[in-house]
């Protein structure tokens, strides 16, 4: 099977062994916003044309693809869905010369009833659900819109979004607290891990977030070292809100993010098990089993 | 005497009366940050020079012209700090033909020892120093860096600032939130009191900012209301953030921006009474009779 992850701004494919190892894999920058109008099959088959040739003719897509900007908008299946609740909600998409389909994404309310959506990360959730998660549990998967899902009984229950990464991106390029940072990335060489932690500790003290924003000017900070207390402050305010007392939170992202979210959870009295984000391959692929291609 | 509020990006200036009765005043976009180096003395002879022909002798700067960008920077004069205090602290500018003197800004440390600034705004508090603060109370200055500032016998004794204005602009024009808006100011034609409100009550609830911010996204707001909501969400972040429950805010500002606060702040169960920036004026007036021209 071909499992692919096509999303906003990104491309993943995987060629998987029925047992889901990836035998090989594809990423670009092909995201969906770079797709004209009716354009969806054929870039499919400019990324993943090889691996028909070569006799694939099983492709599980999830992601943006499946929102009102991607391929078709299929409605997010609603909360609580484990791996069969996903298998049974995947939609045909028309694709010549193979089978193709989509798997949608997942909703849900919160406390207070406002709308919440996942695309794509519930594969990633359901490479776990296979494994770590197969119980009940509490994921995270860190990034411009992180997610915290709550698990019971091998099913996603519900789920929160915190625009963390979107926020310390706005903040950082285009308020006055960017022009005390040098340049780069936050988990880049000049990461200072001491000041982030200082932002994380800020995080549990009273003022709420828009007053210890302001403490990455008057701090007296180095350019080297704001970008670090911002980004600790901003993952300290998620992991306040969403972290549940002392929970062991199954950490799904690449090795720089889930490193900082895993000292911050730590700081906050929480454990952290890391998993790297091919867990949408396990997903897919246990997804996929569970599908009638014919 | 010419009281002069010289901002990162606007100045204003009075001409006053010995009672603080504004006998003229100019307003316009010559913030410090248009001023080249050196170029602060005739800068100002321009913009004041008329008042200074007819006879004026008395300047009395304050604002970010104290700041390290400006014409000289001022150390903060540490709260408490009443109207004697700051006009003990006011330092000379070498100005040909005229008395130019600096009102240095305020300083303090929020409860966890993180420092705090105001350079201007110490001026429209000082103004209401000598009337509805004489005794102890609590002011409201909301804008970009929005203040709150505690005053007990007639001292300011401690401020914090909240980012809202500021980080309002940078999510609304820097986020995948500003897709879902119309163009224009949240309190122009468009503002949508309910969904204001709306958001306001949301900062009530639990999850935190960071996760209210992606219900912009997902509650099916209009591009009209979307903004108000965004509005709403972020300075009833502040009010529950700074308000000491049951306050009476002694609000300073314009009076669309002091209009929102006020609908916040009462729902909040705070009451509220507005008072114009020209309070500037009232405490430029006030510091300058302490002072020694001569």
């Amino acid at each position: 099977m071909i499992g692919v992850d096509w999303g906003t701004s990104s491309f993943r494919a995987f060629l998987l062994s029925p047992d889901g190892t990836i035998r090989d894999r594809r990423e670009g920058a092909r995201g969906i916003m770079t797709v004209p109008a009716g354009g969806f099959p054929s870039t499919l088959r400019e990324e993943i044309g090889h691996w028909l040739e070569a006799g694939e003719r099983q492709v599980l897509l999830c992601g943006m693809v499946g929102s009102r900007q991607g391929w078709r908008e299929t409605p997010a299946l609603p909360c609580p869905a484990g791996i069969a609740e996903m298998a049974g909600a995947v939609i045909d998409l028309p694709f010549d010369g193979a089978r193709a389909k989509l798997v949608p994404g997942l909703t849900t309310t919160d406390e207070a009833g406002v709308p919440e959506f996942i695309r794509g990360e519930e594969t990633q959730l359901a490479g776990l659900l296979g494994a770590a998660l197969a119980g009940d549990g509490v994921a995270c998967l860190p990034g411009s819109h992180s997610k915290w899902a709550h698990v019971a009984g091998g099913r996603v229950t519900s789920f929160t979004t915190h625009m963390t990464g979107e926020a310390f991106a706005a903040l950082r390029g285009h308020t006055i607290l960017g022009r005390m940072m040098r340049e780069g990335p936050p988990d880049g060489k000049v990461f200072d891990w001491a000041t982030f932690e200082r932002g994380v500790a800020r995080a549990g003290e009273p003022g709420g977030l828009l007053h210890h924003l302001f403490g990455v000017r008057t701090l007296g900070l180095t350019e080297d070292s704001a970008a670090s207390y911002l980004s600790g402050l901003l993952i300290g305010h998620e992991v306040a809100s969403a972290m549940p007392a002392g929970a062991v939170v199954q950490l799904i992202g690449g090795a720089a993010l889930t490193g900082l979210y895993a000292r911050a959870i730590a700081m906050r009295g929480g454990k952290t098990i890391s998993h790297d984000p091919d867990a949408a391959a396990a997903g897919l692929t246990l997804i996929g089993r569970l599908i009638s291609w014919t």
